[in-house]
């Protein structure tokens, strides 16, 4: 399984207006084949801090994600609203245990 | 390295009294031997729904968090504000890759 987690930033005074696409996004994607998790969380200490946390079966699920027409789409928002600071990484795990 | 990576749920109406302790908890676990990130996210779509993503060096460091003072005081809060629906899953990874 693959693991995807880190952060952007969207400038606080953009937050509400991205919201819209954010949900378009997320929805989409977790109707992808492959997608096991994609959630969108903003930092409860530090407003404008978006938490980002995936996960994927395989390379396969996700190459197919980044291709898809709602990442593109996506990445016009991302530009229009002015997300900076990516800063995501990518883990291969195995099940892991609850804890 | 070990990842944490999961979500809680605190009762909507008892997100913003949470807020105070939940920052105590984050300063004091930040400033913990071996914290390599720390963070508590509030979903964008379902308030309420707190995404929690935690690095730590080793076990070691994870245990000594656990038998602290200020996770003894998260565990009193964590009953006055009613968390529930724990998930939490742990996994040991490698460096991981940016993406």
């Amino acid at each position: 399984m693959l693991l995807i987690v880190g952060t952007v930033r969207i400038p606080v005074e953009n937050v509400a207006r991205a919201r819209p696409a954010v949900a378009r996004l997320i929805e989409a994607t977790r109707a992808e084949d492959g997608c096991l998790k994609y959630g969108f969380a903003e930092d409860v200490l530090d407003p404008g801090l978006i938490h980002i946390s995936e996960a994927w079966r395989d390379q396969a699920a996700l190459e197919a994600h980044f291709a898809s027409a709602h990442i593109a789409e996506w990445r016009t928002v991302w530009r229009e609203i002015g997300i900076r600071d990516r800063d995501l990484r990518l883990y291969e795990v195995g099940e892991g245990r609850a804890l």
